[in-house]
């Protein structure tokens, strides 16, 4: 329903947000990867399907920028 | 702060507690993975340190469930 589906997307925006700009100012390799595979699993997984449908296409049209805090807190 | 992390932390609760809710009755090999990888990448990326910390002990202690859904909803 809508309001539960509102509800999951602002406590997901948050926790992604608040990911993002925690993500550290020059990540490594390793780091990188973990953030941009997170992002495909949360879109894989995500409880919703019709956002998660939504969410991989917005990945495929934007990949993940992992590059740096800023870099992802933007994206 | 305190009050940020328990804001974060309920945000991320409700997230994986809807999450598992949702997980397939009789996941594919491929979807137990999915969750599995999630889980582990939530602990690394958690975005309060000790946490994060804190998560990835009990990952250890306690691998997560993915046979269906039941069992990961329960972990
Ligand atoms: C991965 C994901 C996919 C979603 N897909 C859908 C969907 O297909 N249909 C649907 O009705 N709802 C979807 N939602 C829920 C929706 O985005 C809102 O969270 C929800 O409607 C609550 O709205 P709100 O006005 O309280 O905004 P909030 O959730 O408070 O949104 C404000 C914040 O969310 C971000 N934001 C909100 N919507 C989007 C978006 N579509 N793309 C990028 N950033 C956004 C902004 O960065 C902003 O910080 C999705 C949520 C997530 C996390
Ligand atoms: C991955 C993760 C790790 C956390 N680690 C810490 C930490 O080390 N120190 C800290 O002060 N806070 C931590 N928190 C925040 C804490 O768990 C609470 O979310 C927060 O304190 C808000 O409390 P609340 O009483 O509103 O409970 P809510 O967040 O509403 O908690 C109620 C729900 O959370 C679950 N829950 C709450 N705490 C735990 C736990 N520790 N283990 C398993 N399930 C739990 C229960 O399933 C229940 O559904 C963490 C949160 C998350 C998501």
């Amino acid at each position: 329903n809508e309001t539960a589906k509102a509800e999951l997307g602002r406590a997901t925006w948050k926790l992604l947000h608040t990911m993002t700009l925690r993500f550290p100012e020059h990540p490594t390799a390793d780091q990188r990867e973990a953030l941009s595979s997170y992002m495909y699993l949360t879109s894989r997984l995500y409880p919703c399907g019709e956002c998660a449908a939504e969410f991989q296409e917005l990945l495929k049209k934007f990949p993940p920028q992992t590059s740096n805090r800023r870099a992802a807190s933007l994206w």
